[in-house]
């Protein structure tokens, strides 16, 4: 065929005919066992049909089909997935090598054009030429639209929002234990969890997976944290900035061991309106290589050192595991602190600095305590010289949570952006790379504090970062109460209002009447406000009014003359309990085990463990592979079956336990160098 | 052909075989006269290869090339631009009918495959076998690698960073004419307007076109932007949230009318890491689409309303027009407010109250006069009820600018998205749809602010938002300048330091004994600093200081005993000389005009003008038309030559100026309604 004539027979495809239909075909790889080779699943259907996986689950017999990834596409078809097209089909196929489901709709229809796209070549064919092609692979045919219908539109899915309480009517409300959280925090956390951050109005799913909105109960939260930090660095000398948020591919893929650990995760845009950018630009994962550029640019002499800039933006990583709301989300809040300073040593300074203020964010603001440490070769920040961070606690799950992270870059980054300045000694002296670091905090931190504190009833937020910190609701209002009395009670409510305003006590009232003070109650305990004030005529009576603390039910009578001193009080004391509390349980969870045999049966008691370790990498490898339930033969998923999930290092703890002399690893015969902190995390 | 050999036939060339390179096929749309039919260049080089508009323009034998639009390719080729292909050229295109430029190192190359893609489909062929193919349309052959040589890469683009004052080195840096603005403000507004913000160090340029770097000197502006609006706006019953920053095609197009002034510049995300998403996914351009789903879902009885919603986010819009710094740019800062309420007249006051703030952050913050008023229908915003906004003014081009603006909805977006709730009166009245409004604010602000006060020494900035106001420089040491006598200079000069810092004035030192101080003098008029402190041994010896104005350089000996009331009282001095320095320029240059024939003079000597206007839209077109410099053939970049734009309507002041009885429109019969605000404009 002429070159012409290949270009003329093109051209006809292009643009698709009238009238013609677009399809798709995805493919699916199945749950199999780990010792059996996978029988990917191929969907043909019209690009717009719903192709829901426990359809396709249901008719290509097999488990969980998800979207299959480049790995499986090259290593079956020779194409990474997005080039996949059923042109990669062969010979090599055929005999149940793969299965095809192809819609109903498609099958037979010899009238409409359909076009098969793929990023490199697009055809056009009818139905019952493309069954005809097909046909060697023995397609079982699907009436795709029919089963979407069939399938309950509101069926929570794991990636869809859960039924919220916001679908019940205004009538059914009056009964508290409709708006309550319906399920036990140990029995089903998962679902625990979802319910109390939508009901107590903290976050709403979204329709793009893995992406939550975070509603004013959060984002006040966030502010907090932000204004707290924000503060203390601009103190210790960092200023804020704002890079852009768009990357080019060829800035982004610089430094290759970085680059390496955010690739799989990049969101890229390739067009704008209806125009194809010549180049594909990413969308920030983090900022080192769209920052350091410009350090190279601007630090010009040891003069401009340290340079220390930050900013509090959004970074996109397009995760493909299980999303949870605040702990693993596509895009998420965060600052980004990234230094550069003349010495090591400096740099070590800072990132010591950086890593005391996430534990104050912690343990002063969130009533979260942390294990400050260093993380062991394996987990640290790849192209970094060493990786610190705090790390929690949840006690429910029994495990582990990486906090916020602060990292000594060393000259890495300074050698490829070409960060450096003369030498103070003089031009006869050797350059000086800068020596970097970077930091990172993120609306995790939301997160994890709910997981540490709420319990059944709701949220119990920490009265240093709540939105609302007392809510004043009246009480014992009957048929018999006077209107000069209610009156007066209402009156009374408001002037309590402006004087704990007056003292920076965060103060709101319920007076919605349409509603019970017992559903008033309950709705401020499942918001989290950490005191509630009840003021009815029996205490105005005495000039008193009744605090109720949400973290521990109890109820002091204070004297209204004293609200001012005496509200500001018992808020610290809830701080402090709830710090205290979640401390205990940290504590009595992180156990010290020297020998292996003891290192499974407690973890499975829901501990983390401080063991004495080799710093050895492989051995890590084998500490995680041996702590993991014994292969069963099933391809797990970590996500939704934590105990199967083997332990990690999170840390080498600052604070370690003295060592035995002569103390040996305890997975290995070599001697142990540090106490680490195992786990299982998230 | 039957499908399985095209097919296989397609799946050989995906993918591209080993060795092959890629090429580009760009076309280019020349500067040409209106009555002329263009001449599309079409450039053939390697995907690598640089193929600059002054390369295409030499060797064509064209003006200004440009690459061409849809509407071009589709005219001439039959296809959207992304899918040219010289599959795309036919018989039609001989004769001088295009133009094509070839890469000579393509030309006779039969040894390499190259392959040639569009988004449709891809080619292998040898650059023989393609120019054998193109021989037909007499192509040009350009040595583009050369020519790329040859061009200075220092050659400042319009897109690209202006040479920057970073690049000379420090023994020029002595000379303070080298760190200084090289270009009149008068005389090369655009040039100046890169100099100033580079080398005041506001904004660096950044590699991904139309993006910027917004540095501490810039970003800490905005932050005390916010810091104004955000206590303010919270004082008024709006909470802060986040809204996710992608949207689904199918939300974000539910609008019609607001999608259609957004579409042409959305960003969409079509790929993460190296998996094709099922649907693209778009950056938002603005947040209604996004946010009101969730106030149809939250907003459940009139209790719930009014509903206030903020947001600090980055919003992105790919503009295809020339990018400006802070005021055209395609990711830009901003806040949007996102409110909803039971009435109409709630929407009102809630529009106005922003209004107000809008006004005052350029009024009081920004020293930038502003005029408010409502949009024209033609200019308001799409979808909405009617806008509000702030205009200012640039006196060196006498253009006006969009300040900001406050949108009210109506029942628009509400009946859009179901926003409602059941009738206060009763369930046996009609459900009310909310009144919405939305409002925002962006880095813009920077950009007039800038634009309005500087010149030709640097920045000009307010002392109320400058990121430092004072900066103390000690002077008049010499070499016969004793020890004890510097000592106490320098500590004197910190002890100021902090006195001021107490008296909570923004105040650094500037103790670089490498520069001179006269070069350090330079520096801070460059950067803006509102006032210098000058301290010499001979103000020692008087205990006082001397303090020289930014903006005027006057200067005022200063007792050091009254330092930190003198201090601020001058800040405030130049705060309000700054605004009414510029309200005079705006006062004057707001011309009534009545008479259509005074109407262009007027404009052109940077006015702009209040005319009696009929209020009826083809009028105003009229006036846009008829105000544009006569058509002298040339297809005219209006951004470039701004004498040649017509005047649109900025707006209809609330301030309005009294009306002669039976006045006409300027431009028709008709009788006038108000005052209308014309002028070319940003």
């Amino acid at each position: 065929m002429s070159l012409e004539s290949m270009l003329s027979l093109l051209s006809l495809e292009s643009p698709s005919p009238e009238g013609s239909i677009e399809l798709k075909t995805l493919v699916f790889k199945p749950k199999t066992p780990k010792s059996q080779v996978p029988v990917p699943v191929i969907v043909v259907a019209q690009s717009t049909t719903a192709t829901a996986a426990p359809v396709i689950a249901k008719y290509a017999g097999v488990k969980e089909p998800r979207l299959a990834n480049d790995e499986l596409t090259t290593t079956f078809f020779g194409t990474p997935a997005k080039e996949f097209s059923l042109a990669s089909l062969s010979n090599d196929h055929k005999d149940g090598k793969i299965k095809i489901l192809i819609d109903s709709s498609i099958k037979d229809d010899s009238e409409t054009t359909y076009i098969l796209a793929n990023s490199v070549a697009k055809l056009a064919l009818t139905g019952s030429q493309l069954s005809g092609f097909l046909s060697v692979y023995s397609p079982v045919v699907v009436d795709f639209i029919a089963e979407a219908s069939a399938t309950p539109a509101a069926a929570p899915t794991k990636s869809a929002a859960p039924a919220a309480a916001a679908s019940t009517n205004t009538a059914k409300l009056e009964d508290a234990k409709l708006i309550g959280v319906t399920v036990d925090k140990e029995a089903d956390f998962s679902n625990w969890y979802s319910q109390i951050l939508t009901k107590g109005e903290m976050l709403d799913y979204y329709d793009v997976s893995g992406c939550y909105i975070l509603r004013p109960a959060s984002y006040s939260i966030w502010e907090k944290i932000t204004e707290w930090f924000d503060k203390r660095i601009k103190q210790d000398g960092v200023t804020n900035a704002y890079f852009p948020m768009f990357v080019s591919s060829k800035v982004l893929e610089k430094e290759k061991d970085h680059i390496e650990g955010f690739a799989p995760e990049v969101a890229w845009v390739t067009r704008a309106g209806s125009s194809e950018l010549e180049e594909p630009i990413a969308i920030r994962p983090t900022s080192e290589t769209v920052m350091y550029p410009y350090y190279a640019k601007w630090i010009r002499s040891h003069r401009d050192l340290p340079l220390k800039l930050n900013q509090w933006n959004s970074v996109v990583r397009w995760e493909f595991k299980h999303p949870q709301p605040f702990l693993r989300t596509r895009e998420f809040l965060w600052q980004e602190g990234h230094t550069a300073h003349l010495t090591e040593a400096e740099a070590d300074e800072q990132v010591k600095t950086i890593l005391d203020l996430y534990a104050g964010v912690y343990e002063e603001l969130l009533a979260v305590p942390v294990v400050k440490g260093k993380k062991t070769e394996n987990e640290k920040f790849a192209g970094g010289l060493y990786t610190t961070t705090c790390e929690s606690y949840i006690p429910t799950t029994g495990r582990g949570i990486q906090g916020a992270t602060s990292h000594h870059l060393g000259q890495n980054f300074s050698k490829m952006f070409n960060i450096s300045v003369e030498n103070p000694l003089g031009s006869d002296h050797p350059k000086i790379f800068a020596n970097q670091t970077s930091w990172g905090l993120s609306t995790r931190v939301i997160g994890v504090m709910v997981m540490v504190h709420s319990d059944n009833k709701g949220l119990v937020l920490p009265p240093r970062v709540a939105q609302h910190q007392v809510v004043i609701i009246p009480v014992g209002i009957t048929n018999k109460t006077t209107k000069e009395v209610e009156d007066n009670l209402y009156s009374t409510c408001t002037a309590l209002q402006a004087k704990l305003k007056a003292a920076d006590v965060r103060v709101i009232t319920d007076f919605r009447s349409n509603y019970s003070p017992g559903w008033r109650f309950s709705d401020a305990e499942l918001k989290g406000i950490p005191v509630r004030l009840e003021v009815g005529p029996k205490d105005l009576a005495t000039d008193s009014v009744l605090a109720v603390r949400r973290d521990n039910g109890a109820k002091t009578s204070i004297s209204i003359s004293e609200i001012e001193t005496k509200i500001p009080e018992l808020l610290e004391d809830i701080q402090s309990s709830l710090f205290k509390a979640a401390k205990e349980k940290f504590d009595t969870h992180r156990v010290i085990v020297d020998e292996w045999k003891d290192f499974v049966p407690t973890l499975n008691k829901k501990n983390l463990i401080l063991a004495p370790y080799c710093d050895v990498p492989e051995c890590e490898d084998d500490i995680k592979d041996s702590s993991s339930k014994q292969d069963n033969g099933e391809d797990m998923d970590v996500d939704e079956k934590a105990p199967s999930m083997g332990a990690k290092s999170l840390c080498i703890p600052y604070d370690q336990p003295p060592m035995k002399a002569g103390q040996k690893c305890i997975k290995c015969d070599r001697p142990a160098v540090h106490y680490t902190m195992f786990g299982r995390s998230y």
